[in-house]
């Protein structure tokens, strides 16, 4: 099977060996000296020297704790929104009595530092400004640097970044950028099962932890810090996918972060291309904000994104990722992220060629 | 290494293979598939007809589940507490805004009928009543059925019960003691790895939850219901610990519910004979409510926790658990539960008695 949704991703067989490793004690020096090391690891990709936290749970756990540690109800908050995932991190914030102004961008388009200055100029009352890096529901990443720019530079704002589908695939400068929270989730780019969040906590975002009133415990990233400086976890972690993610990190490493990135902007382009020849369109409006690890790609005219999705995955053993929100119905997705090749991509894009045919579409004439 | 504390325990192989599997689409048939066979199998280890939900995390993500999603800010709330797990509910409401008012039972006993039924008829105000069904702690099990009479029969509160170490490996009546919210996690009995938390919610408890005010997103158990009602989660589940319990649930099955009571009853009996046989006294005081899945032994005088335990790993390959909170540094922990045979808690208590020998503890003179 091909499972070219944006995670779970399909895992090395050197990482699956590794899940299935016997329990060790979560107090003990084995699981210390592997947190050491996963930790280290991932500071080197979120680009950080301050503290990254790993929380059992998925990536949205990490961005109710995003929220919910550095800010109180009540707090005036600018959430940026390209799709889904924007509107979730919006969401969140009014789950937990933010009092929350959205800023959207137009569907297939990303956001602008100016669109971000002209909101701040407008209310300077905002404490904090939410952003995705990457959307996965559209396939578009944010071009951050220049956003921080006017979020920290010029105005000195608490910048939470939802990095979930981004971090370890795509380049995030965490600390040059000055970002205050920065988020990821393991079933992403880290080549491990989903089961594991991550938190980049800024000393400014650790500043606003002290008087934060939200309510939190589980998600309590004070408690998750005394830990960590421990080397351990406030509460029994998800064993199994610490010992997939200590291999995926190792893999990461190996491989060289930039040849990562690399890999990923190549694979990306490659999909897109080939999506391109058989005359479909891209929700991306501009190739240059097209993600790096998600593409999402209009129907055909006629054809129905259950049909497509369950003709290529019974005929050609590859899955497609559906919409999501606005996009349901309209669009599919697919994930080129982790563990993933050009074979992969060559083989998911000629398996869509010959379902589109199969279910009848005309392709362009060039395309047998 | 015979991993003898009170979760993570260690896995059969079976398991283990499981968890090394491939990852599948989260929202396809073959994880709707495994959704709907695990959910039938923790029913019937929860002994309920209503739902049992599945969160990604530990088993205190879903003591904040409990609350957040059936209590508003201000509510009443009796915390019945035996040890650190009590005390860990209670602090969990308190931080999510609700009034709790304590009812400690001394250490080392158990939490009777007559003294919450004295509680509830003291204050009439009280909306909820929490309570450990077993106390990892200090190794004791509340006898939850007289007390769930008063809280219920004789009163009407709504009875949220944190089974987290007992359910899967002691007998919890769920539906017949009309319990409301009952929780459990994925590393205690069920042959799993640590991810998974399950939250079991009675209609009284749905009814509950319509009124709740506590903030939640990621444990919000409506969004949760919605899901599992199409045989999925909300948010990406941690998958290879999904397939670890898919195998350990139906290990479980195989030999039987009632004929894991009974060996958790039993290896609990050889347990603190095994301890008691060398002298040593229990945590708990009465036998009747010694627990199934663990026993907190007190340390012979003038051996330290740390030493005790250093020792007879590195030189018996047996890893035991510290005492928490009031007891660390006064008890060592064994833990009894999951994948555990009689062999294995012979070769503890021969450890046991090695390294106590090896420190210069004077054993009884029967003992060699």
């Amino acid at each position: 099977m091909n499972l070219r949704i944006p995670g779970p991703t399909p895992l090395p067989d050197e990482v699956l060996q590794a899940s299935g490793k016997q329990m060790v004690d979560h107090r003990g020096p084995e699981f210390k000296a592997m947190f050491d090391r996963i930790t280290s690891g991932l500071k080197e990709m979120f680009q950080t020297k301050n503290d990254v936290l790993i929380l059992s749970s998925s990536g949205t756990g990490s961005m109710e704790a995003a929220i919910a540690n550095t800010l109180s109800p009540g707090d005036r908050v600018l959430a940026v929104s390209i799709g889904e995932f924007g509107e979730r991190f919006a969401a969140i914030a009014t789950a937990f009595g933010a009092n929350v102004t959205k800023l959207n961008f137009a569907m297939g388009t990303h956001a602008t530092p100016e669109g971000v200055r002209e909101a701040l100029v407008k209310d300077p009352s905002y404490k904090a400004v939410l952003i995705t890096h990457n959307e996965t529901s559209t396939g578009i990443t944010n071009d951050l640097g220049p956003i921080a720019a006017v979020v920290k530079g010029e105005f000195n704002k608490l910048f939470l970044v939802d990095g979930i589908s981004s971090v370890g695939s795509i380049e995030c400068k965490t600390d040059e950028w000055k970002l205050d929270v920065v988020l990821s989730g393991s079933q992403k780019g880290w080549m491990a099962a989903p089961g594991l969040a991550f938190v980049a906590m800024s000393p400014t975002a650790w500043e606003a932890n002290k008087t934060s009133k939200m309510p939190k415990y589980y998600f309590d990233l004070a408690k998750a810090k005394i830990s960590a400086d421990a080397k351990e976890t406030p509460w029994t972690p998800a064993m199994s996918v610490f010992y997939a993610l200590d291999k995926g990190v190792e893999i990461l490493k190996r491989e060289g972060y930039q040849n990562v990135y690399k890999r990923h902007a190549d694979l990306s382009a490659r999909t897109r291309n080939g999506l391109k020849a058989l005359g479909l369109k891209m929700v991306a409006t501009e190739d240059k904000y097209a993600s790096n690890t998600v593409t999402a790609v209009y129907l055909p005219e006629g054809i129905e994104d259950g049909a497509l999705r369950k003709h290529i995955q019974s005929k050609y053993q590859v899955v497609l990722a559906g919409g999501r929100g606005a996009l349901t119905g309209k669009v599919f997705r697919i994930g080129h992220l982790g563990y993933v090749t050009a074979k992969d991509i060559d083989e998911c894009i000629e398996a869509v060629r010959g379902s589109l045919i199969d279910l009848g579409v005309k392709l362009p004439v060039n395309i047998k």
